[in-house]
């Protein structure tokens, strides 16, 4: 069984969504990744969400943005998205359409352009019935802080150099 | 055969949609009125739509919106799309959600709460093979004329009474 | 063990957080309710966070809307959060404070003030290993249908009628 | 006759408009495209409006973005109109002053620089009396699917490959 | 002659354009103030534009709020706009559309709902040729100033009151 | 006397105001030009304002935006204002720091950036008394037209071409 | 010695600038309060911040907001702005006008309309060089703590007695 | 003791703070510099707070931009944040997050990406209780004063020049 599903609208969010293939690559989380339309390929699009029985689906897409909401409304898997900056409007048109879903059918929105986030949020959803991806999460946590630490101390170094 | 189909997700959008009912009698468009939703209903929204074989469809919605998406995926018959105001974003979030549709399938957005419009467009297009329904749209205009010249003339005795 | 912990910045937030209690209930979903802030008492706020042995934290927040981000830094759980229209710029500004999490640290944002899909949305997140709650969802999904067919059907009967 | 009128206001809207150039080529839709300003040659503009006596008008306009309300006061053709990104405020501007036109002058928008859509719908439009174009919209559609399904077949062999 | 032709589009701007009369009555400026629309009397709008050979024209218009720039296509008299807030987006549509005016056609363009401003700039342009204005206007800045003169030293009153 | 006084708060926004400069020398406009900033240099810029004694000020600033209601504020001549794309704002706060000014002091305020329409409405207030100015009016507007036809000429010979 | 000055533009932004004054109150912080507009009485304005010689200047602005600005220009005391939300645009146009200040003259933005954190700020300020204020804001904020708290514990109260 | 502590939240907001350093050794302001994050080093970000015993805290961050009502949350030093454009939003989510604090616990906001302010409204803060500041303040003050007017009399001789 495949985790996760990750699907886009285009191969133009493809440098994107990439991003969230290394966070599950890190995570040892399977995954597979589709290009399909709400719009140009409906009926692909629920025929894959339906066939899908893994855990959470990865959505990203930009302008109108609407393959969040046509994708949660065929599974009751957590569906989380990722509003693309794919036109002139900087993302806020992706961001509205993703977000503002109405009662009933919820869709999980991340920043626009955040498809890292997306992936590590399903690494928390998983590690609900998973200890090792819990241990997992735990010691990515710590990188991030002692990468934090180590930009902060050689700053103080390079800081100290210049006086 | 019914000319025009009217399609919204909730019946919260009544009061808005029908507005454009009135139209499509002044103009005696012949036309049915369905609640289907992109998300809780997509099966039955878009059994609708293909059983559809009249000449436009009006879709009002708000919030993300993607009702108009939706149906224009599964018709090429015209689409038109009211963004509905129906969150604390004003109806931005349904415009942007309703007019930023992707290259391949168009929808033509009205204003928001532009459901009147929606009706009047609709009758533009009929006009074409139809011409009973160019003559009612050149009535249509001169009337509206007429409007603004008697409120123009009210106007002026108005302000001559208060000299 | 409670499944999911509601925390809301200040009590003005209870109105709309109320709403995923129904939610939670309809589910038989055990939850705990807590105002805590991060601003006025973010010790209080991180102690609540780190003893919840829980699986779902839902968070809302308005104006700046910083809870939800101090929330996910002390936790791995999954954070749901609710931008709350709390300011007068319509809860722009508590959607954009949300959602705009850097990477590594996510939070889960639903629509403005949609503190119903928050619920669902754990809901969603609990099924993945629960069949009672699996089979609850399924059911909801039905009922939601059902009622938007019932309102279909009601406005059919109020157009004949008034032909 | 010719079957569609492009019209713009400015020559430095040519490269968005040539895209719906291609579409109309594409379904063999007869065209003629002009140049004029809704404030620099107002009458020169009602003229070309009054003269025309095909089917639909495609409008590109951006900023202020008055063009296409002005010719749409001029017609009862169908009016698409294309809000193009011509100033700082990434075409806002030309969104809200292209989409908000007041009840009785319907104008159909399309996406922010979305001229591409604008000569879909009006073979949309056209459709409606024209079997021939009807075939030609479900052909497009169709290729529209493959070329999805191909990037997708591509993505997963791709996918493949590097594991 | 008249010095200064107010003109908006519907008789819904008449409580906003209504201060700006109060002001030109203030100047004894005289004035004459007319409806009709750019869209639906386009020919009656050029026709009074055309007529006009006093010295100032003011605009109102909400939503797309194309009248200002139809009035300024017909026209070389100094064109002062007031967008005005008539839909559910704050006057921000109107505000755009007034104000990012192409090269070439120059509109004055107000506050969102500032028609007291438009005819006190009138007054400023017309001072330049008419010393009794000017003193007009000096004399109104210093009401001005007494004003807020006074209601400083009313709050100081108050605030001494309180100690 | 010099006509028209261009400010300018800072030498950055030269390469938009030297636009205004073409537009003036083009109608024979006599002008002087200052850089003068409300914040740093206030006393510097009430002077430069209260010595002017020509007829109309130009004023261009970006970010807060202050110094075309720091110019009102000293003067009874028309103010025009240019709000400047100088932040990561695109101009939005510009245009709302420059058109949003309260009852009693106006501002004429133009398109983001447009400070070749500030000259040309400068021109506009100087016609009104000056019947050679009229006439450079209405020949520039016919230019203009000419421009257009022009470049629709051109277009037409390369549709052609193509054919 | 006054030690904080608080400036208005209008009578008006009194509603929102009292709430200051309950905090000053609280403090025992010494205060003026002052109505002087930055456009109808800027000479008043400079000479009331020339005269001032307390420690912080506390200014509240609507609209084009240049007050703090114009304050900020003639004293290198520390400058405190509320944004007032005082036109349709939701106090965007004043917050825009008030933080987009240019690089010198620094003004301390607050949230719209958050006169009450404008005069906490003030006593942060104060409290670098008085150690009762010291003692005065570590007990506010102990105080704001326990509100929370006790506010949290009726909460659970609540819950228990429903179930 | 060190008088200032500028955080930042990540590296990359480096570019914009190292302005505010260059001001701190301008005005001979002690001070350290550090990173640390709201979300991925909480505790650490608190202990950096809580030892400092300096006078005003400087902090930079993008996105969400939760990192100074977080620190502020910790302290009762002064403390002034610049919202860092850092997202597709173009620093309007810091702008916002940082802005609309929650009464209580105020954060003094600074333009976008206005770091160089920020070390001069620490400067304004420290010259209440410091003489020799308040001096260099002054010719500060007149040094920027300077530099406008030599850019004005350098614009005053290039224009006799081309003329």
């Amino acid at each position: 069984m495949t985790q996760v599903l990750i699907i886009m609208g285009s191969d133009s969010d493809l440098p994107i969504m990439n991003k969230a293939i290394d966070i599950l690559k890190y995570f040892d989380i399977s995954f597979e990744m589709r290009i399909s339309s709400a719009h140009r390929t409906p009926d692909r699009t629920h025929q894959i969400i339906k066939e899908f029985d893994g855990d959470v689906i990865i959505v990203g897409a930009g302008a109108a943005a609407h393959l969040a909401g046509v994708v949660a409304a065929y599974t009751i898997k957590p569906v989380v998205a990722i509003p693309i900056d794919a036109t002139s409007l900087n993302g806020v048109d992706a961001l509205y359409a993703t977000a503002q879903m109405p009662s009933g059918i919820p869709v999980a929105t991340m920043a626009i352009n955040g498809s890292k986030n997306a992936a590590i949020f399903a690494a928390h959803i998983l590690a609900l019935s998973d200890n090792a991806m819990n241990e997992k999460l735990i010691a990515y946590r710590k990188d991030m802080a002692e990468t934090v630490y180590k930009k902060d101390a050689e700053l103080a170094k390079k800081l100290q150099r210049e006086h």
